[in-house]
């Protein structure tokens, strides 16, 4: 497939700890609900998975908020939940609640039936991303993402949200032989999913392990980190030679940096409890460093505008001077700490881009 | 008054970072829905404040779980919330609810009506407290406590729980004075419950800061973190001449150790994302250091006694060997992470506080 060039790269370098002259910014969730526009194609969508699934309109809220926003990267839109639902456990958004599944996986002869998908019934997903690519036209690079595979594991277990994950967790340390089989069948599923996505136009995929956090010491190793980095070891590390950035995403995982030193991925995405300068000398410099992606409170777009622009200098200046010059260094792309709140004002949202922007070119000028 | 003197200090102990010949352990919500018993005095009692008001059902809920397990301490049967409810919210549980209160604070108007309560509004609390330590008849100490500060504002601002604080945390990015001002008055609210508390009996205290992790990086140090140090600042340090330890529980708290260390209290909670061993080093030796209460995920009490066995040898090993012989040292007090869940099979408590007992002394004699 051949694309139109990128125009703004700010984005991709920073994934690749290159230097830049502002801090990239993009937004977890940053199609959503706070826009009035996606409402209205999502009501003609009819549902979530009517939106998700169809490729015109996938395409058409993917750019919304690159209309309203300066924003340094898109994010394909779909759900972090696309590849259990292709494995049959039926995927359902009601109006204002979380996802469900129709079927779920909680014990031995469930567990039989699970094998990674066919990947044609994901082909939505692919042709969305290649439509969202040519509808981008260079203007900022395309992001595709999968759930991490224990955090699919929670749904599928679960059947959907939970606030205890007493179910998924009673598994868990109960039959850890039945999660192990789980997590490696999904391991293998996001590997093919975001491989896929590459092949189609993603140019960095990211891995949202949402539900990480939840595990305690040593379960999230064994349980949620083992099968991120079987699914890093997989993808393609470039397409028609050019590198794809990975990027991994833990919430609630800054306790467990030291242990994502180790993983094969660009960029580590952080929640706003870390704090950015900590991070950053963890695991931001040096030859292995990660480029490090977060983490402003997505509550902080309540505030006044003045208010929003005091709490970015803070967050940017907590990373402190990005890496300039040559070669590779610490490298920071702002983001939320979480995905952006459906009663954000969106007008405050052109506040935080351009507070991120303005502030990180004046952080590099030393003033 | 004059109780009956204490024959298992072995709580105590550990909390002043004594040596002791077993791990002492008690469990957050020990006296809860996951009992019978507990189930059957709460419907004789109609509603959970009536319960938790009637110093007769209070003392003897409390001491339902002594009867069935040997916990080496109780813990006063009571909400973290009758500050507030005291202060005139209007404090109610709908049966397999949260909280909820009538009246929120979220306006300076609202904040102008706030002031520390008078403590006879209380009264109900600290004759509980004399009763219950009358009943335990020395068997183990009485722990008192309170929810911190913060954790308070986020019920009186949301009105309820939250699964994103976004009132509460609109308000503290948009008005942060009237945040401080409302944290100023549950710091002093707090500081004279729980000295109350200390004069009708309770042995050592405790603030539960259950909602402290949900702030950003420097937003928990500012308006957690500063009331918990001013709520200490407060207590009294003995009572009758004994020492009242204090310990202080942030949930999701695991990143902000290095700022606890400097809190002038005894013990610190963790909850199970926390690796013990590296809180040890952090924050459990040296003449300043903390015992360590945690932290076992409660959710492992849902598999088999055989699996909950051998993770309670996991945490106790996590943290490793705890100070023997004379003077102080790194000690340890197992707990949960976080409160026993409601489904908890009762069962599975008493194979989990014999393993604490069995593998901590084993642990002591070097096996």
């Amino acid at each position: 497939m051949s694309f139109a060039p990128l125009k703004n790269d700010t984005f991709l370098r920073a994934c690749l700890r290159q230097a830049t002259d502002h801090t990239p910014v993009w937004l977890m969730r940053q199609a959503g609900r706070y826009l009035p526009e996606y409402c209205a194609t999502r009501a003609k969508a009819g549902s979530f998975m009517g939106l998700a699934t169809n490729v015109d309109y996938a395409t058409e809220v993917t750019l919304q908020p690159l209309e309203r926003y300066p924003l340094d990267a898109a994010i394909l839109f779909s759900d972090i939940l696309t590849v259990p639902d292709a494995m049959g456990l039926g995927l359902s958004f009601a109006l204002g609640e979380g996802p469900k599944f129709a079927r779920t996986v909680r014990n031995e002869a469930d567990v039989a039936t699970l094998a990674v998908p066919d990947m044609d019934k994901l082909r939505y997903v692919f042709d969305a991303v290649t439509s969202i690519r040519r509808a981008l036209d260079g203007r900022v690079p395309l992001i595709g993402f999968s759930g991490s595979p224990w955090t699919l594991a929670c749904y599928m277990v679960e059947g959907g949200g939970s606030d205890d994950y007493r179910l998924v967790k009673s598994l868990m340390y109960s039959r850890p032989d039945l999660m192990h089989r789980i997590l490696a069948i999904n391991a293998d599923a996001v590997a093919a999913y975001l491989n896929a996505q590459i092949e189609a136009g993603a140019q960095a995929v990211m891995v949202f392990d949402s539900w990480g956090g939840v595990l305690a010491d040593g379960a999230f190793q064994d349980f949620s980190l083992a099968y991120t980095r079987r699914v890093l070891a997989q993808l393609h590390r470039t397409h028609e030679g050019v590198e794809i950035p990975r990027l991994v995403f833990t919430k609630g995982g800054g306790l467990w940096l030291d242990d994502m030193k180790s993983l094969d991925c660009h960029a580590l995405g952080l929640d706003w409890t870390v704090n950015l300068g900590r991070a950053r000398a963890l695991v931001g410099e040096g030859p292995q460093g990660k480029a490090l992606q977060g983490n402003i409170d997505p509550n902080v777009l309540f505030a006044p505008p003045a208010a929003i622009d005091t709490q970015v200098a803070q967050v940017l200046e907590s990373f402190g001077k990005p890496h300039q010059g040559e070669g590779q260094g610490a490298t920071h792309i702002f983001n939320l700490g979480h995905g952006i709140s459906q009663y954000t004002p969106p007008e405050h949202v052109s506040a935080l881009v351009e507070a991120v922007h303005r502030h990180s070119r004046r952080l590099r000028a030393g003033n």
